[in-house]
């Protein structure tokens, strides 16, 4: 053997108990299990403590650590997750398909596993103006690639349910190549879960409450209970894997570096589950097993001779704190080189601004409405004001808000905001979802267009301005992502947030309430490139251009005698 | 739901019961599985009966039933066989890659779901002369079509325990594409069994007694049970889906058309487990959930919402007796229409002798040896005969047998053979395990050169000469298999043995037995096309040309500076 370690306790899922003995590696797979004693040219002695598989993260968006699939790897794999199905949906909404094939091209050099998830729905809506989308061709394509394993999460709920024939032919394409179709269903109960899942998408992780889930898994279907940055699952719910330890899955949906850094990746969960009293044996299941065999990833997720030695050595299964990571054979060492491709010039020259760009005025058709943000919620309120008032006024909060398209249009477009509660300067983001144009928060034009330009001049980031002063956070890698190491990336953000709340607001994290400002997918009244945006009529406040919805119908027409 | 079985029993592996119900059907899918009545367009009334997945054959040699690939799926999907994992080397060893991807194709015709495991060791051994090979190149190139579920059998056991590069390098391709390897492990045990597993190696299908099995099943591996045409499994190994109903698999290997006709294909383990008293739910488990499991086969397996509607309805789980076939979604018709490519050009015309072939004289160094068959065994004797005997003589059983090697490089040889018991006439045959060149035996050259002449006349098959008359089962697709429909090829295979019989022989399958005759790596004493060969000594018998050994030995050399 290459290495052997001695003296652990590691989860027999077969039998559903706690083994102890030693585990022997040689070369990158798992080569004996059990009591018998092995000569080794390098040993690690145990004492006791408790050797598992990589745990998996089984649904991810990668751009919400701010960090390409490389660096993700990184940040992650000293936590232990070795294994994660990546929707990237952002880098699509951005680059496309060769944005995206450029993101599973980095992840090789990631220090573990990562499969992906083709997404289902770019753009999200034909109401903003994205760099790319995915048509059905596209997602054909991408689900013939080896290392996709699914297709991603089907939020089109109604589409499902009316049998659209494209999102159909989408579910078809995964399922006659036998990969998995991800769910999305918030809400959805009784007959249309059953004709959701029933049309072959067989798993959520939207849902959160214990009997949501139990619904689900009394269905058949497999359910991914979530801890990511800001939406998280009932922690009561780790309870149903002592029902169905073969059907729970974990995920983190969407989790910042900053708190990976500070709570871990996957840990919340473990941590979580075993204040639940939960057997720690039906939790690694979990955390290992069960997302593997559901996505038909055959080599790796249990102690098993001839699985891939990709291990995690805890110091046992009360705190969850990492002793040693081990990836294919190999102890991870934890510094910052890594061996990958630079990104591509169309990558980090993603934006097309006009030379003469300016910030836009606020139309009076709007002036009488401003967008209500709460802390910590992504649905805005629409909040009637006198059109009268100055557009900025700091006493009521009221401050100007707007979004630059930069995929070489030149849309533009402005209206006010309550709830910012920025005193002076201004903020910037070129992370705005889902088609990540700039959006940007500010007391007057000036601040704001300084703290647009800071970011341009970095190829994209996050920014602040502060009178005379400005700091970028820079993510050049198509305006989203960075491929700078965690560690200084983790730094800088911290730092950014700092200079941010000096700034007066009383959010918790300002450029995380400016990211989803564009998003016109959630109520109810939202900025895109082209005007205010009523989610709630699915329409413009304020007609000021031939109507996008006539022109999402042509552009259907034309697709289907393409 | 298109069609709605109803009132049915169904296997519930999660829960391990057997359960009763509706199962709707929508598409080629399952939709709706459980006790709420359904609409439908159409009604299969259960009356209580078991409906089941479709059953696996997980590690088959389709040219055993002398059938194409899609002629197979027509023979077995009427006995409710709808997945099967097949390693083709017999047509990759007379036509190579091409050849293996031409049965690739035609398996597209099939109706079930045929997917394949690359062969490992093509050709067998140098000492024969085969039509095709397959190199590492070859085999990683095959493993990353996705058809392929896994590396076959990993029959070269030495080079296994003996870290041969060639054949890691095999293994590792297979794992990296996260396909298994399949193994082929008759009677090892103890620490080289641990090695063979170590090395990636994680099942066994060579081991048919029950302590063999409980070993393999102990260390971690998974086991498939084998009821072929020749080699069958204890029955009582049955037993052991109490304890292990996870890891056991069910197998033919090698089953011939006439018993896949007479008791079906996989019924002999059902029938056999049952009579063993073992749950009926295990059963079903080994028979249909376990092999997609351990190939990583998504969405077949079981009765649940989302997977592929391929079903069989059976009378009960004690006959086991097929009433319908359901393949995705469609009730399977019994029409011998299949809509396949024909065969091409390549395959149909494999033969190349020499325009003047002859019937070799048996050489003087090998005259005082006779192979000797036994009924039943591919195992043979090294027989000493009186070599001033005339070659031919009834009353002792001493016949001559022939190879004529059949892709162009004019060898030939001839030997004496005991127990076939002709009293008159010829057989002949181009099935000829591994190289398949053209095997012949019979009382006079006349009649062999008959027999041989017949069979060439149509391309290949299985050939009769009494007096002067002639009977062949032709089989011209690679000399090895029909694309006729099974019906029809089974009455003149059955026609074909009551003509061999009358020659009077006691053997109860005297063209199976031929078909061995010349396969060098079993023991004790062949005829390949260049000669009598030892299998103890792994040798000629009376060197007669530069040592093979030799040669591949220079092979091998060459192949690692390429």
């Amino acid at each position: 053997m290459d290495v052997v370690f001695r003296n652990v306790r590691y989860p027999d899922f077969e039998s559903g108990r706690m083994a102890f003995g030693h585990v022997g590696i040689q070369g990158n797979r798992i080569a004996a299990v059990g009591k018998a004693s092995l000569p080794a040219a390098h040993v690690i002695e145990g004492s006791g403590r408790l050797l598992t598989p990589g745990l998996m993260d089984a649904h991810v968006h990668i751009e919400s650590s701010l960090l390409t699939p490389a660096r993700f790897g990184q940040a992650v794999a000293r936590e232990g997750t070795l294994l994660a199905v990546a929707d990237c949906h952002e880098i699509a909404n951005v680059a496309g398909l060769a944005g995206l094939q450029w993101f599973m091209d980095d992840a090789d050099a990631a220090p573990m596993d990562i499969r992906f998830a083709v997404p289902s729905c770019v753009p999200a809506s034909p109401f903003g103006t994205s760099g790319g989308s995915l048509g059905l061709k596209e997602i054909q394509q991408l689900l013939s690639d080896p290392r996709v394993v699914a297709l991603g999460e089907v939020m089109n709920i109604p589409a499902v349910l009316n049998r659209d024939p494209v999102v159909l032919a989408m579910i078809d394409a995964a399922r006659t190549r036998g990969k998995v179709v991800n769910g999305h269903a918030p809400g959805l109960s009784g007959v249309n879960l059953a004709r959701y899942h029933a049309a072959g998408i067989d798993d959520d992780h939207e849902t959160g409450d214990v009997s949501g889930l139990q619904e689900r898994l009394d269905a058949g279907m497999h359910v991914f209970i979530r801890q990511g940055s800001a939406e998280r699952s009932d922690p009561e719910a780790y309870r149903l894997l002592a029902s169905y330890p073969d059907r729970i899955l974990f995920c983190t949906d969407d989790r910042s570096l900053c708190d990976i850094r500070q709570d871990g990746h996957l840990q919340p969960h473990l941590r979580l589950a075993t204040e639940q009293g939960v057997n720690p044996v039906h939790i690694l299941q979990a955390a290992c097993l069960n997302g593997p065999r559901y996505y038909g990833i055959q080599d790796t997720g249990a102690i098993r001779v001839g699985f891939r030695a990709d291990l995690v050595l805890f110091d046992g299964p009360d705190r969850w704190q990492v002793d040693l990571v081990m990836v294919g054979g190999q102890v991870l060492s934890y510094s910052d080189d890594l061996c990958h491709h630079p990104s591509p010039d169309f990558l980090k020259q993603s934006f097309r601004l006009p030379p003469d760009w300016s910030i836009p005025q606020i139309p009076q058709a709007v002036r009488h409405l401003a967008i209500g943000v709460t802390d910590g919620s992504l649905v805005t309120d629409r909040l009637a004001v006198d059109a009268a008032l100055p557009t900025v006024h700091l006493q009521r909060d009221l401050l100007k808000l707007v979004v630059l398209e930069r995929y070489g249009h030149g849309h533009a477009a402005a209206c006010r905001v309550h709830g910012f509660g920025l005193k002076r300067g201004a903020l910037a983001s070129s992370v705005a979802h889902d088609c990540h144009n700039i959006v940007a928060v500010g007391v007057c034009d000036e601040a704001i267009r300084r703290a647009v330009q800071a970011l341009l001049d970095h190829g994209g980031g996050l920014s602040v301005v502060d009178g005379t002063d400005s700091w970028v956070v820079p993510l050049p890698v198509g305006g989203i992502v960075s491929d700078d190491p965690p560690e200084p990336l983790a730094a800088a953000l911290m730092n950014l947030s700092e200079r941010t709340h000096r700034l007066g607001s009383c959010l918790r994290n300002p450029h995380a309430t400016l990211s989803f400002m564009a998003l016109e997918v959630i109520p109810h009244l939202k900025l895109t490139d082209r005007g205010l945006f009523d989610v709630d009529a699915f329409d413009w406040v304020g007609v000021h251009e031939k109507s996008p919805r006539m022109r999402a119908q042509t552009n259907a027409i034309q697709d289907d005698e393409a």
